[in-house]
């Protein structure tokens, strides 16, 4: 049994604040700050250019990543860590539509984080061959998948809803129609068990800022099937995934298996502090952390439904549909959020109308999720939402 | 007048090291433990999610780009940092191409940065517009170009030897064909003075790793000559590049100027650490700076053609056809560069023959370049390179 006890004073959290976006961003694991600065002193500071080979930051996004596989079902050596998660949607869809010259249609949904779709029209429009992104509601997908589909590209939790997307039928549906499949993990990794491998998925993406807790702008990462790994072709073919990168050959020639997808130096730094994080998942049964992330969200849904008349559950009510989130809307939700925060309850705001709220067992327990729930039924009661300073729309909500 | 003892005090050198690697990997400056550390604690730890306003994380990599735009002559507002250089190549060719939709040649030449044409060679092939990569020697650049190049993408300093393209002169003959001018400052950002907009340069790329001391793997920069930003359109159109990311459109529509080219979640723990260094820049003189390096330069050349016989000089004689940069020939240059850094000086060794060693006025005084030829005299003296532990190669040379 996972003893989240102990996983929860690994974390930094402010006192007084309930903390309910760790679907945004995880909060600082404490021995990340220390590691970061000891790589920095250490690593860089004293074997400076040493330390590619003598700390072994040149493998580190394919032994981190190998960290990161081991939480969704990835065999050692099919994860590689790098860039950000658009570029990485970019490299899966590119080697995609390759594989499948003759189809047109990326077929998505409107659940779908949009920088996977904004990366996937770009693409359309720089390769120019015709093909089509094809957007349908969620409920929609499986019947939209037919042999004109070249790659269903989805994310497996929406980021808005909770949505669960079932990844496995879903898959063996894109396959049964000759189709490739691509997951986009940014909601899943680290809030729920996934079997990239039992679900046979072809290609996998996502990011480690959320509930794996690397930092802002942490690493993404990027999952091939072993299967397919040595038949992509990377379109973005950077020096770290040529064969022989320090040979400095004029011609490229791919890496083998997943370092083909490297692309440029690795964010050494970055990559220290997500180490760090990964430390919390040591001893942690994923099957354990499922169930307490829905013991959490039932227990929030149930009471906010019970103080909060007037929020409407946007979320799949059957928690076998759901993510580790839950959303509530409202049509003032933007100034609602902004009060709670206020109040220091932190979760979300998503356009048009959704509060959200994420459920971290890592570093969460049932008296927070009540203690949000108590101070937003005082914002909702008392109208503290109702003023000109929590309508007022920041940079980023 | 520029103080350098000042600027050397600002970073970390081991004792008794000689380093003159700078140019692949920049040293620590001290400041950046801190700031990292700091960054790490009140902003990621104490503000959570609130830091992307709050602490200004969303607005870095242009504010931080234009810390590093003033020292290569862009215009505020001209740069962004993120990615790696790999994909900023990327970028900056796509754009490139897509402006000039009749012409068929990337012109380049083959003391460019490898992963320069291994993403050109990338973009071709996806793109499968009937592009061509042609790769002339350097010499050879100024008469290839004709009215069938689309884009001349150039790295302006050799990073094998040294060898300086002359931006300015290239860039008009460019422009007078009708071709769109790439600039890769790998080699020149902080290493020699740069002016992007006197020389009228259209797009230019490069590492802050370098000469700029950002730390292993630390953001890329990309910029656009203003009166082309808006005509872009990205081919790697990622949501921080959108006009409003935070609207979830399911459309892309680009952000205004450079901001398109921003592309996923900024690397905000890279990023402090980068603003810490550039600290080093306030009240540089570029011009001092450039008088230095070439006094440097030039002493290590004299030192190590008197002491060391058996080398040949790969850079260019005159300094003013040279970058930061000296590179010296020999068929074992491997083993002897290797049995330089187990004598605590360090440069590195280029494929298949060049030593090489940068000269950073930062925190390098002639002191260190005189004990630098001195070690190596006596490794070529005594053939302490010849010995089998200093052939075996290593994973990163």
């Amino acid at each position: 049994m996972t003893d989240f006890s102990k996983t929860r004073a690994l974390f930094h959290l402010p006192d007084g604040l309930v903390y309910l976006d760790g679907n945004s961003l995880g909060p600082l694991p404490k021995k990340a700050v220390e590691k970061t600065a000891t790589m920095m002193r250490e690593e860089w500071g004293d074997l400076l250019i040493r330390g590619w080979n003598a700390a072994g930051w040149m493998a580190q996004p394919r032994s981190i990543g190998d960290r990161v596989g081991r939480l969704i079902g990835a065999p050692e050596g099919s994860v590689v860590l790098g860039d950000t998660l658009s570029i990485k949607v970019y490299q899966a869809l590119a080697s995609a539509l390759e594989l499948r010259p003759q189809r047109k249609v990326v077929l998505s949904d409107n659940g779908n984080f949009p920088t996977d779709l904004y990366m996937a029209s770009g693409l359309i429009q720089s390769f120019d061959k015709g093909h089509e992104l094809k957007i349908v509601a969620p409920e929609e997908v499986e019947d939209a998948i037919d042999d004109t589909v070249a790659a269903l590209m989805l994310t497996e939790v929406d980021y808005r809803t909770g949505r669960l997307h079932d990844m496995k039928r879903l898959t063996e549906k894109a396959h049964a129609a000759g189709a490739l499949a691509i997951w986009d993990l940014a909601h899943s990794a680290g809030a729920l068990p996934v079997d990239l491998a039992g679900a046979d998925a072809d290609f996998a993406v996502g990011c480690t800022y959320k509930y794996l807790n690397g930092g802002p702008g942490a690493p993404a990462f990027i999952y091939v099937a072993p299967r397919l790994a040595e038949q992509v072709r990377p379109a973005l073919s950077g020096w770290l995934g040529h064969d022989a990168p320090f040979a400095f050959d004029l011609d490229y020639r791919a890496g083998r298996g997943i370092d083909r997808m490297r692309v440029g130096t690795p964010p050494v730094l970055a990559l220290a502090a997500l180490d760090a994080a990964l430390d919390a998942w040591d001893g942690v049964d994923m099957a354990d952390l499922r169930a307490a992330s829905i013991r959490l969200s039932e227990r929030f849904i149930a009471e906010v439904e019970r103080r909060c008349p007037d929020l409407t559950l946007g979320s799949p009510r059957d928690p076998e549909q759901r993510g580790s989130q839950v959303s509530f809307l409202h049509d003032n939700g933007y100034a609602i959020m902004q009060a709670l925060i206020a109040h220091d309850v932190i979760g979300d705001f998503r356009a048009p109308n959704a509060i959200r709220f994420g459920f971290t067992p890592l570093y969460l327990g049932e008296d927070d999720v009540v203690a949000g729930a108590e101070r937003l039924e005082r914002i909702m009661a008392e109208r503290l939402w109702d003023r000109p300073k929590f309508h007022k729309r920041a940079a980023v909500t």
